[in-house]
């Protein structure tokens, strides 16, 4: 019998938990679920018998190396910043481990000791970071087989509503992750390398430099460069390539009103403000523009910004920012105050379904000359409150990986993220089955 | 007889050492001047016979403590973040100490033991901060002194090219004092209040949203707000007034001409950029520009900037910024390399003088409603190479405050800012015998 350790029963291990139990007495396995909620975590298991709820306090390293030896591997979900912890008790009990998070600095220095104890750790593997990478890697491995140079990669990446939950809304956004991620987002110079030139794109331009991007399906999308493309050449042995850009994706239009708060620095998180209890939604729009005594609110924004229309204007006003209503908060920084505000207005509904959207494009060149480009789409629903589009592809894709490696089908000692061969090739299989795949395309040339 | 010890012998040291050393005979003092440099130290006491010169390692704790023993008052003029270090020791021995920097929070938690001490601790007596504080503080004490009702305190400074140094450069501004510090110069959000509204301006607004700042004598000067305005209420004893605005000055004209390298993302410093070495100038430039097969990079900045003039783009290729020459560094942030390419062009020749102008513009209302306007405003020029005009402002602030203490003339214990009449009065006395003087106006109100 093999055991599973799950730590963390947030958002998405729903899904996680569910697939991991659905066949685990016919393979005869256990899962642990620790959360410091042990409610939470007893809910996630719906009374399966082979599931066990239990508390944990992750600071407790008594209780959390007790419960790392029972088990056979660790599936971290604990915010990002407490994975390292739990990785190094997993190293110290001789565990395999699991991440859906980045790997930081503090784990690739573990690799070699994890190695050496033959012990099998993965992370990066959820959806942005995890499904992108597998993905992508799938599409640049057939074209290098094929021989082919790859002269442009990009690839881009967006969590938001599905179509038939964008009407009550003009922004067509509400958020379906952490939303102060979202308000901070781009926040890091983008850098990127666009037909052999370095491009650097400072905050303050993200939102005007973007590019259209089009599923057949499911229409058009504002791309914007996340923070260091440079980065993935490495990672995707694309070292060379004149053209690499990744980025994030909003629907079509959203990045030019989202673009009035940067510039007007609602979105600024280096201060703190402390306003008076008398300030009023109007009154916090009003300290970001300049004193005028001659034009109302609207008027100076658009005096400001001249490339504001009356539909940014409305959109603006949708949020409720021209309000006399008091502020939701009177200390902490613009974005702080900003993302309360946004909370009230792009808060899911119950009735509310998201999307995740995923677009890589890919030209390369083959030995001939003849070109081609490649756009490779996927599309996820949401299906229900617990089982979101973001769930799904997070819980399936990291379900997936432990499956395959408890299954023996993925055979690897090390640390790793999911972008050899051996590990997305079967964990796209499995996610494909699962209603998560992309649509391959040939796109004909247009130059 | 009394001793002098002053610790760094940089840049303003040489007014301050000739100041004190002038009539050090008749008054009975002796001057220690402490520097990593030695040579540097003797140099500026030009061999005079009650002067001192010494070596030293600040982080060389006993050597330190020797020398303050030594001295009756120390004055500091080490990099800003050493003056606690140099504070405690002068605590510790029981000695009064003199800075022209910002009192820091490691420096104000000393008060108490200051004051216990019978000791005199006085920071900010430089020129911004300092005669700015003296200045201010004397036309707000003379206003309330008559009853009057302070509305509106603006307070700009700017550190300069004298008029005749102006003419063979389009931006009308060379490196008088840190480049580093001017480049990076308002990346803290600017916050102020203007009849009664909260104002808060983002670094990427900051140079567009200046005010027309003019002397009689010298001309129009755009002024940008300060990091934090706010706190100055408290500071000056204007708690309540509807409008306080700090500012810097530049020349008319030149932060229409920066802002177009702020919003091109050349004056960030928060990533590292690690540029091939046959970058040039034109390419770096360009890397901060959409791709576009096109336009020329010229073209390509009035195109993302449409307020960009002709006599803009004469201004960036007087940098180089157009120049197929190679870039001074190809890594570093993107401040450092600017920093570098302008240093070129900002040099200071040994011809060039530089000006410190400062204006404050107060506004008040009498007791029957009357209202009043004062323009009070300086003008210094430099002299020389070493008599600069900064060198002249902080010099002498600082060595009137330590002349006037030991002759008895400014007379408290504890830590203090010049913003006390008993002690910013002599001080401005002082300065104004050697020059450095205010014009007061009184300019009708027109509204």
């Amino acid at each position: 019998m093999k055991t599973i350790l799950i730590i963390g029963a947030g958002k998405s291990s729903k899904v996680l938990v569910d697939f991991l139990l659905k066949d685990s007495q016919a393979k005869d396995r256990k899962l642990i679920l620790a959360d410091v909620d042990v409610q939470e975590a007893e809910e996630k298991l719906g009374g399966h018998p082979a599931g066990t709820a239990t508390g944990i306090d992750i600071h407790d390293s008594k209780r959390l190396g007790a419960l790392v030896k029972e088990a056979d591997l660790v599936v971290s979900m604990v915010p990002a910043f407490l994975h390292p912890l739990v990785a190094k008790v997993s190293l110290k009990e001789g565990k395999h481990f699991f991440s859906a998070s980045y790997e930081s600095p503090e784990m690739s220095a573990l690799a070699g000791e994890i190695k050496q104890k033959g012990l099998f750790f993965l992370n990066e593997c959820g959806l942005d970071p995890g499904i992108d990478h597998m993905s992508a890697m799938k599409l640049i491995d057939a074209e290098k087989e094929e021989g082919h140079d790859i002269v442009l990669f990009k690839s881009y990446c967006g969590g938001l509503l599905s179509p038939e939950s964008e009407s009550d809304n003009p922004w067509k956004y509400k958020f379906t992750w952490n939303p102060r991620n979202v308000v901070l987002a781009g926040q890091s110079t983008s850098r990127f390398i666009r037909n052999g030139r370095y491009k650097f794109i400072p905050y303050h331009m993200l939102f005007r430099r973007t590019d259209l991007v089009t599923f057949k399906e499911v229409g058009d999308f504002d791309g914007y460069a996340n923070r260091d493309s440079l980065g993935y050449r490495k990672v995707y042995g694309l070292e060379g390539i004149p053209t690499i850009i990744r980025g994030t994706l909003r629907r079509a239009g959203f990045c030019k009103s989202w673009d009035v708060l940067v510039q007007l620095g609602m979105t600024d998180d280096s201060f703190e403000m402390d306003l008076p209890q008398d300030f009023t939604l109007r009154m916090f729009t009003n300290s970001f523009l300049p004193y005028d005594p001659v034009h109302r609110v609207e008027e100076k924004i658009i005096r400001l910004l001249p490339w504001v229309d009356s539909m940014i204007v409305e959109k603006l006003a949708w949020l409720g920012l021209f309000e006399d209503a008091p502020l939701p908060a009177f200390k902490g920084s613009p974005a702080k105050i900003l993302q309360l505000i946004l909370e009230e207005r792009w808060k899911l509904s119950p009735a509310d379904k998201d999307m995740v959207v995923m677009q890589h494009q890919l030209e390369s060149v083959a030995v001939g000359g003849v070109r081609k480009k490649i756009v490779s789409s996927m599309i996820v629903h949401g299906e229900s409150h617990e089982y979101t589009a973001m769930a799904k592809t997070v819980g399936l894709s990291l379900a997936a990986a432990v499956d395959l490696f408890l299954e023996g089908r993925i055979k690897a000692t090390g640390l790793y993220l999911p972008t050899n061969k051996e590990i997305y090739l079967p964990i796209l299989d499995v996610l494909a089955k699962n209603g998560i795949h992309f649509e391959e395309e040939l796109i004909p040339l247009e130059d």
